[in-house]
């Protein structure tokens, strides 16, 4: 058996999920907890690779000891109902397990992913918003409803199983750059905040952000709704919009495609 | 004339809104930009004291020049409409001025309050939510709909012109303890937030956290709600709930009474 962890975090305390050594990290916070809870070093793995300052409202990670000797199906000695409260008395307060579940050593919280979500708050007030500063973008600049229309339209023209190769960061060195967007929505959520929804079987790096910042790019009327098309066609990054900052991602949802059972008391 | 200006603020990174010595202040970091931006140092007067971990959305304070012989109605070089994104590029990014107006030597921004309006958010959700770490009291507990019931039963006998010296922290020597509370409610803003929301003509020293903390005390059955009666009768402040965190405490509307013309370009 494995475990496995629902995690939220404030994305700006972290310098990533990945392990760097010296810096706090995802990873990191949760093998140093695993490893005072349980008393033995693990192995986590996370769903995706999230950058610096990239929040989380739900990442999944696993948790399977290393290095030492254990009853595969009994080294889990916290009841299951009782791990996310054990986790959250270890972790650092801008982390939190809000669910855990058992799974079979077979799963693979990364290769298993059916889909995810992820969303992207924009704050256009002409003043920034102190209390987004490092949750959403703030671009100082507000969009017109024509310009909001604009990005919808150019959303709709995103949509589908495509070579995604111009929203990927040049660098990247992924081959087969086809993923399917099922969803990409674009709509105010406040008076001063958008929030452009995506949801995808897959992300290549920097995708989110590079979508976002085209789509702002089309808001402001820098790019045409109906050049998304041959922007896509183009498999060119410089054809693309900005990067948008990573302070408005949100990966807010994993899909495993079958019902794991969350659990927290 | 003075210049007012309305300003919002993430109070967790600044030790309250009164200037202190060595420590970030809001009315500190309002002095320094004043005088880098006019040139010469200013009083800077805001519309109440507000604690250490306390949040604005809305505090307003006057800026006048002190200490040096000025024009007195044109010293303020800078157009209305430009001084908001004036004190911007100065301040440090977890305050911003969001409009500013000139008004009459004679207004002063706390003796001329009308009425203020506090929010008080409690975030329940039975593990802590990450985001809302600085932003909100997270009670770790969930509150029941009969409970909310009670803490609407609870809210509305606190409303009305009574004395509040039951709400009030040990040790303020104010005096007048009457205070008129026109507007009080409870309820969920969000799956796991609940939002008190306060009206009054002014506020007793940590009045607004005692009675969050005392209507949250109600909806965990630990304060009746029919007790409230002879708790304010009784101006007994050890009779009252606890005192709630400064992180859920919001000012939210500061109201004179007249019609300011707020300008931001």
């Amino acid at each position: 058996m494995k475990l496995l962890l629902k995690v939220r975090y404030d994305g700006s305390y972290f310098n990533g999920s990945q392990v760097q050594p010296g810096v706090p990290t995802v990873q990191g916070a949760l093998c140093a907890a695993s490893e005072e809870i349980f008393g033995f070093p693990c192995d986590v793995t996370g769903c995706s690779r999230t950058d610096a300052g990239v929040h989380a409202k739900c990442y999944v990670a696993s948790v399977y000891p290393t290095g030492v000797a254990v009853d595969p199906d009994g080294w889990c000695t916290v009841p299951t109902e009782k791990v996310g409260r054990a986790y959250n008395s270890v972790l650092p307060p801008y982390a939190a397990v809000c669910g855990a579940a058992v799974v079979p050593d077979s799963f693979h919280p990364r290769y298993d992913v059916v889909y995810k979500e992820y969303e992207y708050l924009i704050c256009d007030a002409p003043c920034r918003d102190p209390f987004l500063l490092t949750r959403a973008w703030n671009t100082g600049r507000r969009f017109t409803d024509e310009g909001i229309g604009a990005m919808k339209d150019a959303a709709r023209r995103i949509v589908g199983k495509k070579d995604f190769r111009c929203f990927m960061a040049s660098g990247s060195d992924v081959k087969d750059t086809v993923r399917n967007v099922s969803e990409l929505t674009v709509g105010r959520v406040g008076e001063d905040v958008l929030k452009i929804g995506i949801r995808a079987d897959g992300f290549l790096y920097n995708m989110v952000r590079i979508i976002a910042g085209t789509l702002a790019e089309v808001g402001f009327g820098k790019i045409a709704p109906d050049s998304i098309d041959a922007i896509i066609a183009s498999g060119d990054r410089s054809a693309a919009g900005m990067t948008a900052p990573a302070s408005g991602l949100y990966l807010s949802r994993v899909d495993y495609g079958r019902v794991i059972d969350w659990k927290f008391e």
